[in-house]
């Protein structure tokens, strides 16, 4: 029972600050009025403990709960619960940061792949990789494959379908994977660089794993899926299962609600960050400042550190800036980011020449 | 392709609502640049068409948006991208109302036992149901189930263990299942009266249907799951597939996250309301004005109003409000509420005797 994961809340107030810190160890936890869990049992074993409340300015502090592991029974929808289930509910409570411990870690297997296994997929060892989207919705499968195709040729490192490219009758799931992978093959077999395919299988609880292995099975080396959508821990399954080792690209679908409010929700960091590596994401699209999404240089930068820094056994994960960025723009995001990440350029691939492969090589050229 | 699907947002902007919306309709489809688009197959097809823009006042403006139906695929996940999947990410649009074409929502079965189906099994007809909550976490399964017997033997309909009850090792999930059942078994060999049982069962992906069937074979009734942790097509799944018709209550755990900011996210009525309804939940909790949430008694009303309106083909839900219910404040809610809902009252029956039984029996007092 000594383990504790640890919750930093950015919590507004006029005053009140340990009464609402002291609210939100019992509301996570016991969620029962407080004369009901005034016994050591409940104390010791059960509810939130405030070990730190900070002063941030403006009617703002920072308190920090520790909560005792073993009430996430070990999983990640129950850690969810304890985290910010109930609080969501409440206003200006802000969820920061949490710090987990390692007994905590030890038991998510986290990032199949991760960085390492997907510079060896690829081969491409020392710079960002470069990811292109196959768009827009409304396309036939073959001529997003022919997409795909000079994309290949032009050294793009991984293609992702768009997430919205679902199963429509004017594009179905099944000819897209097809069309797809039979023309990287061809691209492939033609230049002899290796182009990874993610088709996006954001999907119903009860098809998701069945459409996975069929990719697979058809030759994709991984999926796109939309983890706040499917829940968090399908990412968790698939990376853990013993079925084929596709890699996992999580996409942002939803989770701005999550950060929109600047004194309530979760912070972009843990949502598209620390709990996405946790679940086992390989890679992680996030809107990076420099594009078209109302984001902050800090924060995302702060997503990329999440997903790679030091964290006990588990692998880093790839961080995928995106969002409306221009490709002339990534020398820039490539300082900022450094080499490990996948810069995901978006419709700017299709706009800067009527030539995806001329494309391509430009984008490739402003990384080499 | 002439099914649309109606979505209304109010947008916050200083003079470029229509440019706004039109964002939008992209965004949310095609994801492209806007000369990747231009041609009658995405225009009819695929992209979001501006219906309406009405001004709101105080710099904000409704936005009628539709979107074609079979862009969704007909499925719950690509439903939610392409009604705020990527515009989650950015700011001062927030997802109101949805109108379905009846083509859509007879795509979905809804909720399978609804407000009918537990008026049959609970032979309560002409008053709303009376549920309690098991709790705190920290107690073990025979501390649970004896108060959950007491609670019968006063007249609860509907017994829910707390949200984060799950399988943890002070009280593992069969043993608490088994030791509940039992108790409530007993009281009704005493008492003749059916009081409902529903376990919580928000878990991990690869094990949540295995334990509703479990559960469902050990006597509960129903199961109560948080749908934005699982997934909310989760629930479509369970409500849909032939096995155990055990009835669906939905928690409202991380659904702040959507409603907390004012000019944006999702609202409440739509997250709590219309598509849980959709998915299938048959009871929905939700945090109640007059508890101790902050909400609104205009939008815990609408989420009432949500679940039981006429929906086409899709049955009524239960209205489920909670959230620091006092007891003597059941009236009150009644009026508010009217006889088709579940008075949810957690802590307060705790409180207000030590005597369960008794304070079971207080509660069905003020509602008979």
């Amino acid at each position: 029972m000594s383990e504790r994961i640890r919750a930093f809340y950015r919590v507004r107030s006029d005053g009140n600050v340990r009464e609402i810190a002291e609210d939100i160890c019992i509301e996570q936890t016991a969620e029962a009025h407080r004369s009901l869990v005034d016994e050591p049992r409940f104390r010791e074993g059960v509810l939130g403990r405030v070990e730190e409340i900070e002063e941030a300015g403006e009617g703002r502090a920072v308190v920090e709960i520790s909560y005792p592991a073993e009430i996430t029974a070990w999983q990640i929808p129950q850690l969810l619960h304890v985290l910010y289930g109930n609080i969501s509910l409440k206003s200006g409570i802000r969820l920061e940061r949490v710090l987990f411990p390692p007994a905590f870690t030890d038991r998510f297997p986290g990032p199949r792949h991760g960085i390492g296994g997907l510079r060896s997929l690829t081969g491409v060892m020392h710079r960002p990789l470069l990811a292109a989207a196959l768009k827009p919705m409304g396309l036939r499968a073959e001529e997003l494959a022919e997409r795909a195709g000079a994309f290949a040729r032009g050294g793009i490192d991984i293609i992702k379908d768009d997430h919205g490219l679902s199963d429509q009758t004017f594009c179905p799931f099944e000819e897209r994977v097809r069309a797809v992978t039979a023309a990287l093959k061809r691209a492939r077999d033609a230049t002899g660089r290796r182009t990874l395919y993610f088709p996006s299988i954001t999907e119903r609880f009860d098809v998701l794993e069945r459409r996975v292995d069929w990719a697979a099975a058809e030759g994709a080396d991984g999926v796109l899926l939309s983890p706040l959508i499917t829940g968090l821990d399908a990412v968790r399954h698939l990376a853990e299962r013993s079925g084929p080792a596709v890699a996992i690209m999580a996409h942002p679908a939803l989770a701005g609600a999550y950060f929109c409010d600047a004194d309530h929700g979760i912070s972009m960091q843990l949502v598209l960050g620390k709990l996405m590596r946790l679940a086992g994401a390989d890679l992680v699209i996030f809107p990076s400042h420099g594009g078209r999404f109302p984001v902050r240089r800090d924060d995302s930068l702060a997503v990329a550190e999440a997903l790679r820094s030091r964290l006990y056994r588990l692998r880093p994960a790839w961080p995928m800036p995106a969002g409306g960025i221009d490709v002339e723009n990534v020398p820039v995001l490539r300082e900022d980011y450094g080499d490990d990440c996948v810069l995901l350029v978006g419709s700017s691939l299709y706009t800067s020449s009527p030539d995806l492969e001329a494309s391509a090589r430009r984008f490739l050229s402003l990384v080499e």
